[in-house]
């Protein structure tokens, strides 16, 4: 094998050719017939299939010509010029090389005979031989060998969506909890009014409240761990339908166990091929997952948008940072701009996974065909998630504040304290007194009072917020 | 505690009272004033609470009131009377007590207040008081001490799932798996031809294709067995915000315990009380994993009505029963209306999942007011897909015969078993002898002899389609 | 024909038969055969077929006999009687011979046979015969003449649309615009802080607020007239495939003016079959605008709720009506309970929209055969939107007072009333005012003097809300 | 003003300042502050500010600064400078000075400080001022003169989707369905057999099937035509909460009528300042068009690819363009992947939708903060919805054939012809006619022969497909 930089000196077009003849691709370019046809066929909007899935497509094509050739099947020169090729792919040094678009053939052979040409063409350009002869490494006979798109594709998915939440969400994720929980500590002791149906109601700490958040995030990052343990489950070795053809026995271990070993994960083979190709029920699960997080974040985002609402004619609890002027036209107004952030990623992470649910209803037979469409939005999905939990929590949850001095009052303000006094005089009775001091506008004490339900010393030692909140976080 | 039949023989209105005010109830039903203001406010569509959340809700309800006796905090016989009422609701003899709609306050609160009040009202009879009195056994007082809605709402949404789970759901779906499993097993020497694209593909057997379903079925399974855990996870205990107000300490371990017991199933405290009140992300991921069902049932619901089109211009493979005629116009068509009516149960799960993500990404605070909807649109989901599954099996998927003329009529017609000879004279000459065959019209022999690439004795021994679909399930 | 009242006094089972055999169905039932075997095969969930649908059908079914009467094809006792007949389905006197579910056939040919069993029965009974004779009136033969279940069920589910749209929808809505812009004129003057990004803005008036409130909604009711246009467009005449095959010569445009007739609205025939029965295109367009209601419904909704949040730690700007307690703990407390129920509302309708659309891109070929699940969720949102108005306007709207002491305090507090400056002194000196009061805890005015960009005299003149907030609604 | 071309040649960075202080930009940019901020904080993903937003911004930036000038309140000098460098940001010359991401914050300020730093400082530059001095022309006292991100962002989006529907999409969805409605007339006498529920069923001619796509294309492209009429009602003039505060009186009209001259379309002021600015409903329901568009393409490409189905193992009546060898591993194989990426396409402007929907539904007070979601959501469906119908018209309508004498063949073989004996010798006979046909694996003409029901003069004149196949596309 030569030592030859990845990179082609050639002007004009250069001819490759497929089972349907020959076609012109720009000659300084590696990749082949296929990819300039499907160039010319789908550019369709400015979706490009996701430079993720190529690198996971590194891995597959890595892992195939090792196995390959340990079964002697792959002489060894061709095998090592397609691993140091796919090597090179892993490393993004060829990412310019895959240009296609989302919307082609829904099985990903598009984005797969990609791959095949641009390795088959940088082993040529390695082992001297000519660029477009498909000779001494072909794209099908040599690259795909013992392989289909049908059964690489989703194995690159499945690659490609574990790296995307190994690498990039759940630590931005966990990093997001990890802010709260600090918080939560943080202000644990800091009593504040409740609000259910949006309404005045009983207190707890701020610290409780946060810690709710923490929870919340907590079972996310959970469900996102399980849902990943079907995506280690890997289709290589299907081939075409589901059988195996064309491979040869052992083949979906042995390629399974040497993608977990390049990778230091434990992927598998999925233990029934014809389901892991005529569905994606594994990319629906961990879509759900991260659905699941949206939901979560909103919840969150929006909660800390209204009590920081304001400053003087809002809620006004938290104080979070000024991080640019709000508005072109009204000066000094400062907005909770990345919870809106966060709030639009969560809706558009339920949009991208309606996509996903109804995308991965649609297989037919022996091949679900939509799978471009759910791997783009999955990791879509994941990334603006994984970069939206960051900005959130550098820039608005560490930043945070708690306005104390409204707090408090909203505190001594509230006449839900009287719920307290409920197990004493009766719920009705304690009704009764809310409702007076409601209609009065006099404190909570003054109306108890005068109810003549309860003397002072009752509702001095009753009516305390501090031992409203209980302890901790589990209730009662 | 008097032996009083359930049931008020008495004509006209009764006076029934709450905090603001007097009501006048039908005088032969239990529910009192709250309920009654409810069915003025919101009478809305015809959707009513699912009787299921108020059975679950008996089980609240006699839990709570047997830690409250225990502890000392109810009387006995207040405790034994509403544990009798409690019992009685369990069993569904008050079903028709429980008018409320969906549509009505986001906590529940009208629900439970209807349980309570008829409890109330129920164990006043039982206890020879006068009904509407709210003695000896008031609604707020007794029968919801240390509670709210607010907790005991969710607790009955998580019960009510569980047992809709346990009882229906996953009873039927397994039935039906096993009722694929059957067929895989009973077909898995015929050998068919694939399709991916909707288009001509390689071998496999019908029981390797079925075996995809039936896989497709088992993780949806899995699936619904872990979301279940979330579910066990009571918020009961957090009263009004969470905090555990009113409640007694250790009455969320107790009253979890209790409904643990009562139930034989491993319900627990919920570990924080704020994210079990302030969000329902334990019903939403439940809700994903009926839609991952959903999205499998369509594939093979399709899959299923597909290869059975026909009986002259279709697939033809399969035979489905022959349940009812097909057509009002059309005499002797049979159409497989079992598949449609599973189609379209898919797709409204789909979109009653949607209404659960949306509605549980809208909590604020303390509290996520969108209850009704998501425990509404959760129990449909579940039943349609239990009875359907159910229905599919018994007068689709058991009936359903092969038609094996047809199937090796296809086998023996298909041009791509060529796939087979790739590996010996190339992926290249192996597709012009398949563009040959599609384009004169031939058999694929006659191409591929023709091409001169391969003779006949390798065209024989290879092109074998018994020995291209492997062995099992798990590909090569 | 005899004067036979409504009912079969008839114990036990009678035979009926088609063209798969007998089958015994209750003897005191007008249905037949094909209603039984769906009875049997579908009993899944609690959804029926909406009644609306069967009223609808007893029009079209009217309208064919009086077509195939005038046009000789129908002997006039015959078609009599089914006129009679399906004047007592559309007066409702039938309801009960109606039992199927909406899981069925997805071309909804078992409710329309269940129509025709019915009317068949029912003439038979009124001009003498044996029922479950199909003589002198069959079901398929008479009642059926011209028709196909392909193109009469989306018939009937068109004019079931429009007349859920005009008599109970549009109405209701209506009368909810009207409240709105009676409030929006009677708070005309009143001057309020607005906000954007949820934090304090600059002022308008309350009935300004409102009249967006109000154009939003004299939006909606205008795109569901719209959308209507389409649903008065009719498939009868299509027949089994759109051809009209069976149907005589005009038959198509004679049923689409009775209907039109009968109804007093203008239906007319489908100008293309093959889409009126292909696909339902025009029932996904008349969701879209039931969701568009939802969407305007889901902002006024929140908006109400949270102008409302207190009373003493929340916006409490408006007070809305105390329709009931709020809570079963929290003694006293008052909940935004219409709003809620109309949030969860427009939820829900998103999602019955969700599955009209995925179900409207399932047709395949000459049919979509995804009808009963489509007509289903469009009847229930438009059922619950309508009812849900009407609550809403009855038990909220026109009850909501406003808090001006609130009000009036909130724009005397607001320092968001710099913008008036900014054309003077600029948007940045005007910036730094507003930080600085902010900062400080000032009023504006103070930080204005203080900052020596402004004079008493302008300061005065310039900001003052009342001129801040233009006149009427279409902005400067 | 002095003619500069446009561009900055300096290096390193420049100070450019805003209310909250100096930030560092490059010194080759013309942006300021605010976008350096923007830039800062939410660099989320790969999702940037559609350009469109930017060239529709120019249009609202050049019509204000000219009505300004109109009235005198900005000087000459300035405001053609400002003009000039609108001009230069329509004509896209300015592209890469607008690097703003998606996820920002929710009123679309940060896109609108962008355009107004880089056409503050162009126009610096264009008169010979210092750049990032603000002077003679600032961000907000100059180019924002009157307006608000709350009233000039959602006239931008409009203005965006507008040309996007006029330019892109319209044509080419009128392409393809020209060129439908072509094959429809080109195919109108080829008998062929329809399906319903998938099953055989009675004929109709190639053209009819292919009419009916047309007409579901006419309704959708009617249905966009309408939602674009919203779309035309802009929001300019409102300022920050609708009032039009600091805009002038007459302004909104102005600018309207001006943007309407500029575009030469009938753009108009919005009647509800509002409204349009506290909601984005038109936005809504212009993507409720846009999927209603999804929802049709979905069923004519299924069909197609159904229909294509094969070549020996399906349906196989149409011949689809062969673009591209299909299969990595099956030598030979033909796809119908144009089909494939319009279901994806399909697919995913549902999910867009969804997001459109439920953002749509989250507006605050005075403002729905929801916009970058629903534009870029917005323009992306339209976009690949054109481009899709584009290489679907060329690359699979105009070169799909019919396969004759598979056509004929289905036509010769069916058994559902039997549907025109029914009004002769009635339903049950002509049933049982076609089960014996079905049962015998006979020709219907042998079968119904040998039913004694009917001669064979009869049959022959009767059972013509020819003759069932009616006229026209209206059905009988």
């Amino acid at each position: 094998m030569r030592d030859v930089p990845i990179g082609i000196t050639a002007a004009g077009v250069r001819p490759e050719f497929d089972s349907m003849g020959s076609v012109d691709v720009p000659a300084d370019r590696y990749w082949g017939a296929q990819t300039q046809r499907s160039l010319l066929h789908f550019s369709i909007g400015n979706d490009r299939m996701p430079i993720e899935v190529y690198h996971a497509y590194g891995y597959v094509k890595k892992a195939c010509a090792l196995v390959n050739r340990a079964a002697g099947r792959l002489p060894a020169d061709k095998a090592d010029a397609i691993v140091q090729a796919a090597d090179e792919t892993i490393a993004g040094k060829l990412d310019t090389e895959f240009p296609l678009y989302v919307w082609q053939t829904g099985s990903g052979t598009q984005s797969n005979m990609n791959v095949n040409e641009v390795l088959s063409n940088r082993s040529i350009q390695l082992l001297g031989g000519t660029l477009g002869s498909q000779q001494p490494v072909g794209p099908n006979d040599h690259v795909n060998m013992g392989q289909s798109s049908n059964d690489t594709f989703p194995t690159a998915m499945h690659i490609a969506a574990v790296r995307m939440l190994d690498d990039v969400l759940l630590p931005k994720v966990e990093a997001l909890t990890e802010a709260i929980e600090a918080k939560a500590g943080q202000w644990s002791q800091v009593v504040k009014i409740g609000r259910t149906h949006l309404e005045d109601a009983v207190p707890l700490t701020v610290g409780q409240e946060w810690s709710g958040y923490a929870a919340q995030l907590r079972a996310c990052l959970a469900e996102i761990r399980h849902s990943r343990q079907g995506l280690l489950e890997l289709a290589i070795g299907g081939t075409a339908v589901g059988t195996g053809l064309n491979a040869p026995k052992g083949f979906s271990r042995d390629v399974a166990a040497t993608i977990a070993e390049l990778l230091g994960k434990p992927f598998v083979t999925a233990p029934n091929k014809f389901a892991a190709q005529g569905s994606l029920d594994a990319m629906v699960r961990a879509g759900a997952a991260l659905r699941g997080l949206a939901v979560a974040l909103m919840k969150i985002a929006n909660d800390m948008r209204w009590l920081a609402s304001g400053p003087r004619t809002g809620f006004a609890e938290l104080l979070l940072p000024s991080n640019e002027p709000g508005s072109s036209i009204m000066p000094g107004k400062v907005n909770p701009t990345q919870c809106e952030a966060i709030v639009m990623i969560a809706i558009q992470v339920l949009g991208d996974d309606a996509a996903i649910a109804f995308a991965g209803s649609q297989g037919n037979f022996e091949l679900n065909a939509m799978r471009p469409v759910i791997i783009n939005n999955f990791l879509h999905s994941a990334r603006i998630l994984a970069d939206g939990c960051e900005k959130f929590r550098l820039f608005s949850v560490e930043g945070t504040k708690i306005n104390e001095k409204k707090i408090s009052a909203y505190v001594a303000d509230s006449v839900m304290l009287v719920t307290a006094l409920s197990p004493i005089i009766g719920y009705q009775n304690a009704a009764h007194i809310a409702e007076a001091a409601i209609a009065n506008g006099t404190t909570l004490k003054e109306a108890a009072l005068a109810s003549g339900k309860v003397d002072e010393e009752t509702f001095d030692r009753v009516v305390n917020p501090l031992d409203m909140v209980g302890r901790g976080v589990e209730g009662a």
